[in-house]
């Protein structure tokens, strides 16, 4: 049974996501529909980008993704298919896909134009869904697109690294359900610049001289519980996706506070490591 | 594979709404249930109405539609399962289908009266999960229920037009997840009114002479996009279900300001279309 | 098929609810994937604790629940699985157990010992689905992890009593999404001390002389609705679940107001149930 994922700005409250399923369920009944998120934030590129990089491999191979995000048409901001590492995705080309494709080669892109006959103000409703059924019930990218070779990029995707190699200036690309704060900045492309040195995370005004793998890493296990102030700590972690991380243990954006909120800490906001040569 | 859907205002936190699919798989293990909204406003009927209104059609027919909101059983709030337009519908006799049937006769109407030995303060579980897998076993209404004529309406369904037809009075009964205001006046309403004519629409002290048809009809794009300030303008736009809405270009309630909180719009504030004669 | 239910505070928008379900997905292609809450409050366990106790017993006999809240793997925050009313329950040792345990008796609990080649900061993903998937296919507890006898209890499950009876001091553990503030006094509980006595229950300055069975017993149906006043008036009720909440009549945090926020009841604050003696 194919798998189709849903990845949107709809909300949770209004009809969209429904009828989207519902649409789905009408073409293709045996098919299996799987919410990744509709909260993203209103037209919000990067973080749609963020998010579906980051569940899409979980999914097995040859699923379906649908990216709601912007997706008005028009002439600046076209309808894409790509398939991507076995895995299928169907947006607007207004940069989401750049950051997957920073990483991994797409196989092909191809420019929907099955748009002839549908002039919609709810493209994911009218196109989308019948990009994906068509591929969901085999069908090619080259019937329903024309091939091209680029697509648009979003900005901050790779962090800057100076001429001698002493300094990594990362950006803040996501704030999670915790208010914890994501960088751009990813292990295996830090770990290529720090060859082992020892570094110092800057952020504001708050230094790290460690990045934990864990976020209990800074719990002393030795004082009874009672006694510990772990609590609202901040850290520096990289997190389950290996993007270097700037968190509080056990923060909450609602009641005690987060990374974002305790330290000032937005999207955009800059983070740097300096490397210290021995 | 029987469809139902659920849409009701238990909110993403509460086990109300996991509860409530648990029994419907415990009666009916090969059902495909599908979240429509959890996120209406507590006892909002208006809202749960257009939620419903503008997802069901994209269903297959057959499809059984369970609404739970302000679903408490009490001399004045009787239960009831509507047939109409090829769907089902399950919820508590308080205004929320007066929309839908405004617009399509129902077929069959009944007053659920299964109620004998359950004396429930949770109907949504106890009653509307029996009656849905009721009718997905293939039941028929008049099992569980009395036939009745007539429904709840509720207030503000229809616009008002004045005698000369030169005004037409709206009002907004809607605020999407962009803040995004819509209004009671529907398209083919408006043209059955408008003939031709040309008209203002006046919400508050704005006004606009232009419907479009798309949001991005605003931009131009022959300026280049670091030079435009599109964002953030207001324009009026016939939405994807085909209602009037007020809207801000990529609008977002929680930073940049929507339709509704930049222009002071709210349920129930008044939109008036006059027409000019030539 | 198998049901596997998800009870997260991973919030709506992250990938990580998504993440797991592919993840189930790619494990095991014929499940029921079922989502209770992804949106109890970070690291709130008596919340998570609420919600999946009052949730489970809906699902058929069998079913998996995967509960994520504070799941990192330390010293003092082990994993377990636990066979309970012949449903499976995974998550962390960490109390959330506790409430369910404290009621019904465990089968079988196992501490998860299947992390040998797994060092991991996203435990749900590589560590619990793949103990759930194990269970969908039939297979035991005792091969992922050793049998222990006790789990990690939580404080205020259970009211206290004075030594004369005559009075229950119980404690707000949950606020629904209608802001009605839930209190740990059951209703079997609160009849065994009663023993049919009057009452008064108090709760800050705010008295009460009637526990109702459902909300609109507070209407007085003879007076016509445009003259009554019982929106936002405050009563006793025991709730779906039958636990001892003060309510108020169609509350919405967001609008009129709620129980929390006009009483100012929060969580853990007092709720005294005196006994009079005829």
């Amino acid at each position: 049974m194919a798998i189709i994922t849903l990845t949107t700005d709809f909300g949770e409250k209004d009809h969209f996501a429904g009828a989207i399923k519902g649409e789905i369920y009408s073409e293709l009944p045996d098919v299996n529909i799987v919410d990744i998120s509709h909260s993203v934030s209103p037209f919000n590129i990067p973080e749609a980008a963020y998010i579906i990089f980051n569940a899409y491999s979980s999914f097995p191979k040859g699923t379906i993704h649908l990216i709601g995000i912007d997706s008005e048409l028009n002439e600046e901001n076209k309808h894409i298919a790509i398939k991507l590492d076995d895995h299928y995705f169907i947006c607007a080309n207004n940069g989401i896909m750049s950051m997957i494709c920073a990483e991994i080669a797409p196989e092909k892109i191809v420019e929907i134009n099955i748009h002839d006959k549908i002039d919609s103000n709810f493209p994911v409703l009218e196109v989308f869904v019948k990009v994906a059924c068509h591929i969901a019930r085999g069908g090619t990218l080259e019937v329903i697109g024309k091939q091209i070779k680029k697509i648009k990029p979003i900005k901050d995707v790779i962090p800057f690294v100076n001429d001698d190699k002493t300094q990594i200036i990362g950006s803040v690309i996501y704030i999670d359900n915790y208010g914890n704060v994501v960088t751009n900045i990813k292990k295996k492309f830090f770990e290529s610049i720090q060859k082992g040195r020892p570094y110092e995370v800057s952020a504001r005004n708050y230094k790290f001289r460690t990045i934990h793998h864990k976020y209990s890493e800074i719990v002393n296990f030795s004082i009874p519980p009672e006694k510990r102030n772990d609590e609202g700590r901040s850290l520096v972690v990289f997190n389950s996706s290996n993007y270097l991380e700037i968190a509080v243990y056990k923060g909450n954006p609602e009641t005690v506070g987060s990374a974002s909120s305790l330290m000032g800490l937005d999207l955009r906001d800059t983070v740097t490591i300096n490397f210290l040569n021995e």
